[in-house]
């Protein structure tokens, strides 16, 4: 690689055992060779938005690249709008299904959208079936090429586009609702609650317990900062290397005990 | 990468948990480090010639490579012969079961064929059951930076070459017949006819209904242009993103729908 | 790639679906652009110290890297050291828990040793369980950049080393004790003694029958040189494609069969 090296972050839940991936890449590479692929991963269970968002948003984070390219798209084929945001760290690539919005927001916030719309950039014949070979990957390459934005298609107001898979943390009389954005390999249910937010009546601190509600019945989890804080029967929360705000056990899944889903709301009196 | 990288585009059944595609890349890279290495697929399931046929053939439609390397080799240590085709389009190395074959048609067709015997392009020890590292690897490696086919070993005539793992169509009576090639991730079999594929008699149009079929019993599927394009409850034909006349359900799998297997023949009715 | 690019071979547990390989990836190319990153495996089952040291004991041996990154630390967090080995054929950089060791051997034996501590090379906020974002691979990246090993802690005594996860080959009375290191993905089991070793009271060759003690019961198993030399219901000897004397079965699993587990002794009379 050398300095004028472009690189694509690639995440998609197309799996390694057929040629998808690898198809996408000789269309990107067959519109510009010296290109550094990042594969963020391709093991996204398929269709499952929620689980792609939040691994393209953590990876966002990490790995400086000129477009971050992400195909998670149950919607193919159907009138869903095909996507590029441009925010201060670089593109984003990808359907209109939610995507793309929490890596935008750790990617310094949008600043301009586009929709794809320009054939020009698209393979010559496009399938209704695989949009991440026939207008994603060609259109993120001839983007980091140097194709301006604009060239791609016509603005679109951030207000039209379709919402992140899960909510913000929200003030419900004395209580702070959280939404479980993520279940990890390891049954720890990761909050949206970021350690370096700024929620004002959020005031728990290391080593406090929090007072916190699962479908109507409460418990107390003290927060800790290391797993092995707290002993194998209880439950604690830590913020974890992601930097969520976890429900987790120090050995086994917290998941399966407590019987939560990502989506699940949970509430933490403040 | 700079203009004059060379590229590998690889697939093996050798998967992903043990080290044997690193190896085989060390190796590659140990005769020629300015080269790309294009993973198509190394979890074709062990053994299955088919499947890494198919994968192959679909692969070298879409990745521009010097030479496409691929390793499904349940005969390595016996007899079977180690082979390099020349195409129009890039060099295939393998071994001599029919993995290449199709991929070769997708490449333009074999210009010429060698067999792979010059001791001076192995690793100095060959292994009765690792090939890919000690043969085409090196082999691979040392042909795309620059060393003639021929230096190889002896041309080899096409019709000596093992065959295809599947059929042609070919027509039977008033009937066209018809091979499984591949039963795809979601259930849908893929059929050994192509959406570019000119046989006179096969005369079904989109939104027309062909009549097959299975083990003798007949259905009526309509030839539909996407998958939403009939209910839940029927079943359709449809030209994959592959361009494979394929036999497939709106949700759930035609593959155990209809007791379809890879290397079934069905029958439509021309 | 230009002849001056950097190398780093990667192992670790972190697996395929999750962010965390691409993560350490692009912490490692925000310090050094060029270089090339080669995947050993990310498929080590979680925590297996012993199987992720067999895989990157074999794999060093092909592939040549400025430094070889391995990660497989269920004691991160803890009071476990981070370290770097200087071999005569490059570096390795992990933790302290005997991944490291059968690998230093396969590249000529261990020069020196430092334990990382100086902070300056790691990521500027250390969590305390994601070392391999935020110490190992910015380590990594900073070593093979021209960063001189000493900058990185002090030096560490050898003796001071955790060991192996597997023990030397020893004899006792008429007998040589083999340890089974590892079970391959057909069910051979894998002893830690390898073609080229060199123990006197060895003697078996190609053809002879080797008397086993499995648990005090007796088995003759003749050595062969390829898989087929034997019938499917005899189990044999091989030395396979990684060079250990292996226990195998023509078709299925050696394993199963005799009840072998990694870890088990076995003893051949010599």
């Amino acid at each position: 690689m050398v300095a004028s090296t472009k690189t694509i972050a690639f995440l998609t839940d197309f799996g390694l055992t057929e040629e998808c991936v690898a198809v996408c890449k000789g269309v990107i590479y067959s519109v510009l060779l010296d290109v550094l692929v990042i594969d963020v991963s391709h093991n996204v269970p398929p269709f499952d938005i929620r689980k792609g968002a939040f691994v393209l948003s953590q990876a966002v984070k990490w790995i400086s690249a000129d477009a971050h390219l992400a195909i998670v798209d149950p919607g193919v084929g159907s009138q869903r709008r095909a996507l590029i945001l441009e925010t201060e760290k670089g593109y984003l690539v990808g359907p209109d299904n939610g995507l793309l919005i929490p890596a935008a927001e750790n990617l310094g916030g949008i600043k301009r959208i586009v929709e794809i719309q320009n054939r020009k950039y698209f393979l010559p014949e496009v399938s209704s079936t695989f949009h991440g070979r026939d207008i994603f990957s060609p259109v993120a390459a001839h983007l980091i090429k140097g194709i301006p934005i604009n060239e791609f298609g016509p603005e679109v107001d951030a207000n039209d586009l379709s919402a992140a898979p899960w909510s913000k943390p929200r003030l419900e009389d004395d209580k702070l609702l959280l939404e479980i954005i993520d279940i990890d390999n390891f049954g720890s249910a990761r909050l949206n609650y970021f350690k370096d937010a700024q929620i004002k009546d959020f005031k728990i601190k290391i080593g406090d317990s929090a007072h916190i509600l699962i479908e109507e019945r409460e418990y107390k989890f003290k927060l800790v900062t290391i797993y092995s804080d707290i002993t194998e029967d209880e439950i604690g929360l830590i913020y974890d290397s992601t930097g969520c705000l976890t429900i987790f056990t120090n050995k086994g899944s917290a998941a399966r005990k407590l019987k939560l889903l990502a989506g699940d709301i949970i509430k933490i009196k403040t």
